[in-house]
């Protein structure tokens, strides 16, 4: 299927919109009236540009405010319409999108709607145009596919179809189920958007909340076969704003878009793949069994501090890299890998693997969803590790679950000790780009096949919070995904974008008991809370407490035991999770806890983070 | 009257908030819960760090899902509260929220939750601790104000009464006129917040979008007279939080909290005031009849582009400063000052002055709104020109009508020309720093007088922006107030917090063919969509394309033909305005071109701003 894009997804001037979506390979576009506008290109430049690009226009919109209004302001709307019908001749567009009335001249008069456009149409036949009428969920009279549909049926023109777009259909209560019923040819565009459920003002949801599919919560591909199924052949076009991407880097958003767009082609059913048009299917996402290694980037000061940790949390320095200044460092199936090759200061979480039960296949997939190729700098006699670049720029490797890259590593002759329990790394707890969170929850899902478990907000002590927890349908690999709701203002003293591991105990209160290293101090207040909010035993508490443990229990009964290392090299920590009787998140509710006690900590030590 | 701030208004840790409150001059606090959960100070700690500041703990905050509910619940629900009884006697503190059960264990009977309360009341008279139930807007059962009147009425115990939130109160249909007449002494507090009006879910509009008195939209002097009028003898304290007070310097916040309720208190009405406690009244605003001038630092690079810039838009070099290198320029009441003094890179509006019909009374006032003042450095035989600080950093001189402070230059003996018809200045844009907006539109309102028009939203080429439309009641005083939606991101290449100076005149187009400097280019395609908006006269049109012109009009007739120079010294450009029949505001609909044009005049020139 073809794919478009409006410009009014991106950012910038008409020119940088036009190079990203060239440049993530879209078909065409949906051209936005206001882009044109303010653009200093004449139409037929933008048309000549457009070509160049291999772009075609697909779309001119949005005509607003035309129909069933009393005649001299028809006359003046029909005048309106054909200065636009000129400047799409320039452009050589043959689609104009008119949306539902939102004027207090308009009536509710579907009879004069209908002859109205019906009107609009036999003049845009004329100039080989064709009008897609779309209900926007706020229009005046019209506010629901089912009724654009009935005016579109009653102007009984051949030029005058329906534009359908997701959100305005979705966004309301009506059935979209009657859509596969619209006779074929008929709907003239698809437009298509996502979005969280918001209880709030539709033209406000729609305005600031839209979002790339497969990034909220709006079945889509369901929509999308209900469209197919009518017969619709025309492009499957993106028209998704919100206040972060009307900002952000327009090249990075247009490669998310196209993610989006090739993702939810092949989430379509069989049935609507046709010999014209199959369905394009990607390699299907392999189980991801668990977390290989975690790497860490260190300098020369975070570096000693990180060991220091490590034998602290019982690590054992195992095996050194062939070729590199990479040391491996084992507990159990807990694996960190310490790399001193990388340049940047402090300490940073710069790659992590997930073991794939068919890795060449993973990176197939990844490879067809634009997912950005880590350079492969391997050296003679090296296992192949290949690895992708995640939103947030750490590196993915996707390695098999027999461990063979370890033989890249030559052993030290020290056995693990093991003396603290730990047994696999639990979760990633990664704090995103605050341009990139959307992107990132979608690209580990159609990439790496990871599943959206929850979405929570926190108010944390120097700003609004946003977390997702992800997963492996198995629990093989599980992320939490954080950012600020607001980018972070220079108050904001806090660590930045904090990075950590968390390591599986079966007994919490024995690792922590064996731990030789200093944990997060939690405060009393704490505990006191703990106790009133959970009823719990205070001897129970009185342990939790002891060994700086923190809790939380969700609806069904399962507990979390959690504990926290300070943070270190500036921007890392490590976590020591135990999880009873099926409990499946986070810790969420204890966030701002580990965030308030890591602030103390920088005021209290020499810290230099 | 008392005035104390909910710790959970400003951003970071207690001993953050605390310092904060105290500096700003509250009298007490509210101690919200959380941040008493991850303070490492023992309640006891806390108590005394307070009593140290010489903050008073007024309330403890919230206690939540207590009544109405099976009497297995009550008990363990009633342990809880005894549990934070404990912690209020170490803190020292009488008196906490109960606020109306959101949980599904809880039940629609008021029977119920009375008996439940009273039992609480009993308990917590032993402890002489008194009990403010509030009822939430989003409460299960209960959500009214009058709903929770009428369940402590039932209960009928002395240590029960109300919390009245002005939020929650106003948020909902129901009139709170009948507050007036609550029994005398059943008021236990009252907190203060404002919102803008918005169609959202009620519990996200609490949580995101609160403001301080006088920043929204709510009639809290009319709330906060019914509530004295029934007697409440407490403070008036703030609970207050959004998403960017959340993330902001606490210092600023609580700064821009106090002058918040002086405003308030001093816009009550007379009646409310008793001989115990007056009503503390301000130095109320003089007319401010005009703008006087506004003062650019420049450096060595942009000090000739702006005077080059002021030559071409017909000012005349009429006064050089006797001790400072300052220039004054002039064309009739266009005064601009060039201050190359500042030694910070490229042009800004450093200061700019307004003309009050008594300065005297302007600067007390502002004093007792807590503006920061401008330190003033007067050399012998000069004016006495005293200012104040804007939110910004600006600084905002107040001068005499007689413009006494022109003395301070001599003359440099050039004329006048007044060639190109400015005669006054229109307004100043001015873009805000992201954390201080809301804070900026209370103090022009509060400190200076000026009264808020209107706050639009518009899409600009790198983001959502919202523009607020402020002056002084005779429009001799205007300012757009503009920022961005998101603070800007890495990608966001446009001018960052560009500000400009427009002049008035009667004749656009006289005066655009008599400049001699460059204007921003504005697109054809601006002008063929014109047309086809406004059904405007193709010779009309010709005319505000040749000379770069933008139009708009208003719903009433009103028109605004304006235009802009590029941008200069990187931040800083001038516009022209001719305001024909009445319009009011400031062309927002055009601001797009202007913001694509400069963006496309720094692609195409070696401007290296």
């Amino acid at each position: 299927m073809r794919r478009s894009i409006a410009t009014v997804c991106v950012s910038g001037t008409l020119d940088d919109k036009l190079t990203a979506a060239a440049a993530a390979g879209f078909d065409g576009i949906e051209l936005f009236e206001n882009d044109l506008v303010v653009s200093p290109w004449s139409p037929k430049e933008i048309r000549s540009r457009c070509a160049d690009l291999g772009l075609s226009i697909d779309l001119y919109q949005p005509f607003r405010d035309f129909e069933a209004v009393p005649d001299p302001i028809f006359r003046k709307n029909r005048d309106r319409a054909e200065r636009k019908f000129d400047v799409m001749a320039e452009l050589g567009v043959d689609t104009i999108l008119v949306c539902s009335s939102v004027s207090p001249e308009s009536s509710d008069d579907d009879e004069l709607a209908a002859a109205q456009l019906r009107l609009l149409a036999e003049k845009a036949q004329e100039r080989k145009i064709r009008i897609a009428y779309e209900a926007l969920a706020w229009g005046r009279h019209v506010s629901t596919w089912d009724h654009s549909w009935r005016i579109v049926q009653r102007a009984d023109h051949p030029n005058l179809g329906l534009c359908l777009d997701s959100f305005h259909v979705l966004s309301r209560d009506v059935s979209p189920e009657g859509i596969a019923a619209i006779t074929p040819g008929k709907i003239f565009f698809l437009q298509l958007a996502d979005a969280p459920y918001l209880r709030m003002d539709v033209l406000q949801w729609s305005r600031h909340h839209r979002l790339f599919p497969g990034q909220g919560a709006f079945d889509l591909p369901g929509f999308v076969g209900l469209v197919l199924a009518a017969g619709y052949d025309g492009p499957l076009s993106l028209e998704v704003f919100n206040d972060v991407f009307r900002q952000s880097d327009p090249a990075r958003t247009a490669v998310d878009a196209m993610r989006s767009l090739i993702a939810l082609e092949d989430g379509l059913d069989d049935a609507r793949s046709t010999q014209d048009r199959p369905i394009r299917r990607l390699p299907g996402a392999p189980e991801l069994t668990g977390h290989s290694f975690t790497e860490f980037a260190v300098d020369g000061r975070s570096g000693p501090e990180l060991r220091t940790a490590l034998r602290g949390l019982g690590f054992t320095h195992t095996g050194q890299h062939r070729t590199k200044p990479v040391e491996l460092w084992e507990q159990n199936a807990c694996r960190i890998v310490l790399n001193s090759a990388v340049t940047r200061p402090g300490a940073a979480i710069s790659a992590f693997a997930v073991a794939s039960t068919d890795a060449d296949r993973s990176l197939r997939r990844a490879e067809a969803l634009a997912a950005p190729a880590h350079p492969n700098v391997r050296e003679p006699g090296e296992a192949e590790l290949a690895a992708i670049i995640a939103p947030d720029g750490t590196s993915v490797f996707v390695t098999r679950p027999d461990n063979d890259w370890r033989s890249d590593f030559l052993p030290t002759g020290t056995t693990p000790a093991n003396t603290t329990g730990l047994l696999t790394t639990d979760h990633l707890g990664l704090a995103q780009p605050f341009d990139n969170f959307d992107e990132a929850g979608l690209f580990y899902h159609s990439v790496l096949g990871l599943e959206h478990l929850a979405t929570e907000e926190y108010a944390a002590p120097f700003g609004m919070m946003r977390s997702r927890a992800i997963a492996t349908p198995g629990r093989g690999v599980r992320l939490a995904l954080t950012v600020a709701l607001l980018r972070r203002g220079d108050w904001a003293p806090a660590v930045s974008d904090p990075q950590h591991v968390a390591f599986s105990t079966a007994d919490i209160v024995a690792t922590a008991a064996a731990l030789t290293l200093p944990r997060l101090p939690v405060p009393d207040n704490y505990y006191a809370d703990l106790a009133a909010r959970f009823a719990l035993d205070d001897d129970f508490v009185a342990t939790l407490s002891r060994y700086g443990i923190l809790y939380d229990r969700d609806t069904t009964g399962g507990e979390l035991l959690h504990l926290y290392t300070p943070v270190l090299g500036g921007r890392v920590f490590f976590e020591i999770v135990e999880r009873r009787n099926g409990y499946d998140r986070f810790g969420e509710p204890n966030a701002p806890v580990q965030m308030a006690a890591q602030r103390h900590q920088r005021l209290t030590t020499d810290d230099p983070a």
